[in-house]
């Protein structure tokens, strides 16, 4: 069997910094799986560009195999997003793990994610919590109390998650960081042809040029949608939102995220305010953080409840390919009768997927039909196969 | 105190023929109160222009109080909504009800009304509703089986349910029919300056004239709608329905006028049709006629249930005033301390409401907000005012 190598992805949009990290990843294996975000990121918003077109992009710059990240683990926190994202990996019997870093010292990250381990970590974590800071700052006076002062930038607040999630799942994958030496994740600053893909976002929507911090392959596919101005935005949601709210009320406490009390908050500030901006500034606070409310957001819109994120996070329910390649197709082959299905077809899965996971599966598929309401995209029964 | 006339309608839009019933109705008495269906009309449809502008029109053309149909009545089939109406009127101590009629002949609506209510009728009725046919088809067969075989045209049937309706609530209005001389309520067609508000509806989407068939002033207020061609449609509604079939297919089943199985059609449909037009074919039927598809729809769209309508057909939870004149306001002063609660603003309603009318109010709020997202109009809290 060829060796493998898993990274985890979200291509909001496919950049140059993203050619860097597959080339990368491919110096320590054959065979590259990506775990993709589907049409929802974990910033809390809808993806720029729809799945398939992604997968599309991936698979052209060197992924063998595209699987997609469910909304289950897609849009949580990044505990929740690493959990599923290296579940998954780990059903697909991937060696390394390569992600990005800006420290680029595992070694660091494994210490970091033991002390987050620690009892007296999580008791004054909580108590920083319970004193209404957010989750990064209650996190960051957690170090400093505990003289532990420096923070970690968002790569590595990822890999550490990475870390603690192959611990969780007993996995044997080895944690590869590589250093990012480029411009990091939020960063919109452009270095030698790399630009983060918030920095490239934010671009495409005043008009600028990015031609110079995309493959080719990228530029010619987003070039349709760049005419057209066909990318989804979450205010573009805001009035499905507001409905929802409005008449789920009584459901918004069962909603994954929302603290006891907040219901209130969103539903007076939805039937208050018309404009997607007035009810964002309503709702946000020093304990609800704009990627938080986001994530909230994206969990009314899809009908995402707590009770569900805590059975995912026990058990991978299920694995979709979006695409491979040659390549990707014989790994594929030989990944048989492993403990979760890997479903290259949606095509009576009825048979081969339990009464639950079928459940998640069709939540995910209509959350796609949600987001092509927005922005509208074919959507494919079968994988995308590059030869 | 002066005589009162009351009126049940919709003014979808106001105009020449409503101008003509209002005339009449004067004849029968000195105030005359409209109930008027509030932002969604009975045939399962957004109104076409908002309802403080309806009751603007309304109280500038010989209506001196508007009171509001709520939602819970007013999209929902005519013996419901003639239930709610007179219910209203019944309470707001009218002595007439005026309406039109193709007949003219309140004492063939009586006896009709009383056939009705015989049990042979009722069984016959059952049986052929149980063969699949839609309501009308099915009470058309009933009659002739019976050998009462002159069929009724659809204000004569609204005629039995309100005088079935004086009935129920045990009301000493007298009902008074005025033949409709002109065009019916469906025809397109225009005699002597008088068409139906769906030929009006009609004419103004295909951008033909209509300063013959309506009041200047309602020519004057429809003029901004007409040049931002600013009406609401059932169709712009249907992300939002869709949306929320989608996600809340566990509650279809509970939704107003939806019989068992007929919630998996839904789904499906809404699953794979992304345009409203190919949706809604797929869901007609027979059984399943455009009026009665339409009103499931809106109970969707605001989240009306059966339980909800069991418990408004035996009582009325509020009444509220969108506008009154001068002498309008003379007799509401004087409709002090009824059984129900004459609401002319929103202001302290929890002191005067019961929690499970507080809940209806606001779900009738709830439902125009919906339907300003899509039709935007400055929603008030008092009523209009006309000296």
């Amino acid at each position: 069997m060829k060796k493998s190598v898993g990274i985890v992805v979200e291509y909001n949009p496919f950049h140059n910094g993203h050619k860097y990290h597959c080339i990368k990843a491919k110096e320590h294996g054959d065979v590259v799986v990506a775990v993709m975000s589907g049409d929802y990121v974990q910033r809390g918003e809808p993806a720029f560009i729809d799945r398939w077109t992604r997968a599309e992009l991936a698979l052209k710059n060197g992924v063998d195999i595209v699987v997609e990240l469910p909304i289950f683990y897609s849009t949580q926190s990044a505990e929740i997003f690493a959990r599923g994202a290296i579940g998954i990996l780990n059903l697909m019997n991937i060696e390394k793990l390569v992600f990005g870093s800006e420290t680029g010292d595992v070694k660091k990250l494994i210490e970091r994610g033991d002390l987050e381990e620690q009892k007296e970590f999580k008791v004054e974590l909580k108590k920083q919590l319970k004193e209404g800071h957010s989750y990064p700052t209650a996190y960051s006076n957690t170090l400093k109390i505990l003289d532990k002062t420096d923070e970690l930038d968002s790569n590595d607040i990822l890999g550490v998650e990475y870390i603690k999630a192959l611990k969780f799942w007993k996995s044997k994958i080895e944690p590869i960081a590589i250093k990012r030496e480029k411009s990091g994740y939020y960063s919109e600053e452009i270095k030698d042809g790399i630009a983060s893909a918030t920095g490239i976002r934010k671009k495409i929507q005043s008009g600028e040029e990015i031609k110079d911090v995309v493959p080719d392959t990228t530029y010619e596919i987003l070039k349709e949608s760049l005419e057209k101005n066909s990318f989804a935005k979450l205010q573009d949601f805001y009035p499905f939102i507001r409905h929802r709210i409005l008449l789920e009320k009584e459901k918004l406490e069962r909603i994954q995220d929302i603290e006891q009390g907040y219901e209130n908050r969103i539903y007076e500030a939805a039937f208050s305010c018309k404009e997607f901006e007035s009810f964002f500034e309503k709702i946000k606070s020093k304990r609800y953080t704009q990627g938080r409310v986001q994530r909230i957001l994206i969990h009314i819109l899809l009908g995402i409840e707590k009770k569900q994120i805590e059975k995912v996070k026990e058990k991978i329910p299920y694995i979709r390919v979006l695409g491979f390649t040659k390549e990707g197709q014989n790994y594929l082959k030989k990944l048989k009768d492993e403990e979760v299905e890997v479903l290259t077809s949606l095509k009576n899965i009825q048979k081969y997927l339990e009464k639950d996971s079928l459940d998640l599966l069709e939540q995910n598929e209509v959350a796609s039909k949600i987001y092509a309401m927005v922005n509208p995209y074919e959507d494919r029964k079968i994988p995308i196969i590059i030869k």
